[in-house]
């Protein structure tokens, strides 16, 4: 897997299970995965001979993000390396122009958009307008939701590619993901919810709430044309903005996704797996959910410094939430840095969600800048 | 963790999450855990030079497996290093002399047993017999069923202490799992029964099947109570015989144990994590089944050789059953040898089992020499 962030170690994770070991082309020793696999190949994804060394003798060779260069996967594929998904469908997650173009001619719903060469297209383009960075935007950066002509101007001088798109009026956000083998073979997860603050996922509900089983299933159909269409191999996670009459495409990933954490637990086969079985060719897992409603919960760093380590509050966290699964990265602390997650299961969408976001909180900044009285049974355990 | 074998290597699965890696101490290279974790400190579990080097810096030291000598435990816990399960509890899971007579004098049900010094003793014992060797054996070996005098003798020869045990006429195993933690919290499992084919299991039935309420919690209650008694520090697992009037305590294991690997999918919280909790001090999981019915099927090694490979069959099995867990070791195939363990869950245990057992010979030599005529659905994918 070339990165070796959260998204490499559950992989790995998943890996040992199949018989194997994660290779991970990690760009510093302390990467959460590289932590945790002893098959660390140092190395940044934008340097090509770092990465020749690192695909030979891999089956396959995949990715823990979108940031490798076309014309070194182009070059490895060239070279007999297997690598899923192929440069041909992951540009459609690497260029958001590319992206929408190509979903506009399969006729997917999408937002009105268009290149943005000059600040007078920006003008000409209207508003209420969203300006994106064509390339290389991710939680929320490179994303401008009240752009001028004086932005696009600064960043255009910048040579960064730049493209509007229409604000969709919009409910809600949820996401579709499914997996497609090489062979053909496709599986869907239940639709979800998901939760953003400040640009990034925040909480995840499965199933999203009150979503009629008919238009679920026409999500999930129209994620499964997507993967199709695009020849994705490996997980395509589809970003969807609910609006009143439908739902318009916001993003592509292809890997495995902060949108599917709750699998790990929530499902039979978690997208870790089902990646790694995609990838390599197997058949696909189950994606049948093991409870009737799961919530997966970020653990973000505190915003503040904190008395307690992070580790004295996962002893409150036990204690108090002895059902809550705990994922850590293995990464310090950063104000609203993604440190991990927690994933809480039970029959009724709104106790769980409750738990999980209580616990999440438990693990951050707010429990402890709130004080403790707001929170029942805080006991010290350990 | 001392050891690096497949207990190990499910263990640091679980650490990953609690965001840790594992250190092991591996005697070879290829060992199943020495595979997925970068953390590898070579060295045998006899050598105490080697035990200090691989302790030094760890939060806590436990164990893969009870092969390691007590005086060089003592020695750890004398030079500072926390050590869970310490010597004084992990000596009645090393020696099975010691263990009866200690749990004989707590009133723990067991067979009427007998230090065997000489053949005479076997005599005096009395018939039928089990011969066992007080220390080293596991899976089978150092049991002996129907011994002689002459047996007796050439074993005490060769340096091997003795005892037997009076057959019990069981109707069946089973196994009772608890972690207890330093600050002394507990947790129990349910009651699980255990089938054995050549001394070692094969298979796992959570929960026992027809085991009533009543007596399944006095089973537990046993359980805790040794784990209390012996001072137990991490898992405990009490391997049962069930007989016509109760019970009674056949052996005792103090680490994750092979009638523990069904909770990875089929718990709240996995034996490999809960140990991890214990061993560290943390507040235990809850251990609520995650389905009515789990079972997991030990997948052994080909008696003969197989045309297809462990990773043909792979596909085979995951393309037939796609909600079936598997977990393999890295191990190479040997006959009869444990390379890995398959999980099926479902609503009814006769359904899950036919399929646990179903998938475990898929990945078997058994599927393969019978022929597949006998398999419905059999079909090439992938």
């Amino acid at each position: 897997m070339i990165g070796a962030g959260q998204l490499a170690r559950m992989t790995h994770q998943a890996a040992i299970a199949l018989g194997q070991s994660l290779r991970v082309l990690a760009a510093a020793p302390d990467e959460p995965a590289a932590q945790v696999t002893p098959d660390v190949r140092p190395g940044a994804a934008s340097d090509l001979a770092a990465l020749r060394a690192f695909a030979r003798g891999c089956a396959a060779v995949t990715l823990d993000h979108e940031q490798v260069p076309q014309e070194h996967l182009r070059a490895l594929v060239a070279e007999g390396v297997t690598v899923h998904p192929g440069p041909d469908a992951l540009v459609h997650a690497q260029d958001k122009l590319v992206m929408r173009r190509r979903l506009a001619a399969l006729g997917i719903p999408g937002p009105r958009f268009a290149e943005i060469t000059a600040p007078d297209d920006l003008v000409a383009f209207g508003a209420p307008a969203v300006l994106k960075a064509v390339r290389g935007g991710y939680d929320g950066r490179g994303v401008w939701l009240d752009p001028t002509p004086e932005l696009v101007a600064e960043l255009l001088a910048a040579g960064t590619p730049l493209m509007a798109e229409e604000r969709v009026p919009m409910r809600r956000e949820l996401a579709a993901l499914v997996a497609r083998s090489p062979f053909g073979q496709a599986a869907a997860w239940p639709v979800v919810e998901t939760v953003q603050a400040d640009g990034q996922c925040v909480e995840v509900l499965a199933p999203a709430p009150g979503l009629a089983a008919e238009r679920a299933a026409a999500m999930q159909e129209l994620a499964l044309k997507i993967a199709d269409a695009l020849g994705v191999t490996g997980l395509l996670a589809v970003e969807l903005f609910e609006t009143a009459d439908g739902v318009v495409v916001n993003e592509l990933a292809m890997r495995p996704h902060n949108s599917g954490h709750w699998t790990i637990e929530g499902a039979r086969t978690s997208q870790f797996e089902q990646h790694l079985r995609a990838v390599l060719d197997y058949p696909l897992g189950a994606t049948t959910p093991t409870a009737p409603a799961v919530v997966m919960a970020n653990v973000l760093g505190a915003a503040c410094p904190v008395a307690m380590s992070v580790d004295e509050r996962l002893h409150h966290l036990f204690a108090r939430f002895p059902d809550v699964k705990v994922h850590l990265y293995g990464k310090s602390e950063r104000p609203a840095r993604k440190i991990g997650h927690v994933t809480a299961l039970g029959a009724e969408m709104d106790e769980v969600r409750r738990r999980a976001a209580l616990a999440a909180r438990w693990l951050s900044e707010a429990v402890w800048a709130d004080g403790w009285s707001e929170h029942e049974g805080a006991t010290r355990v350990g």
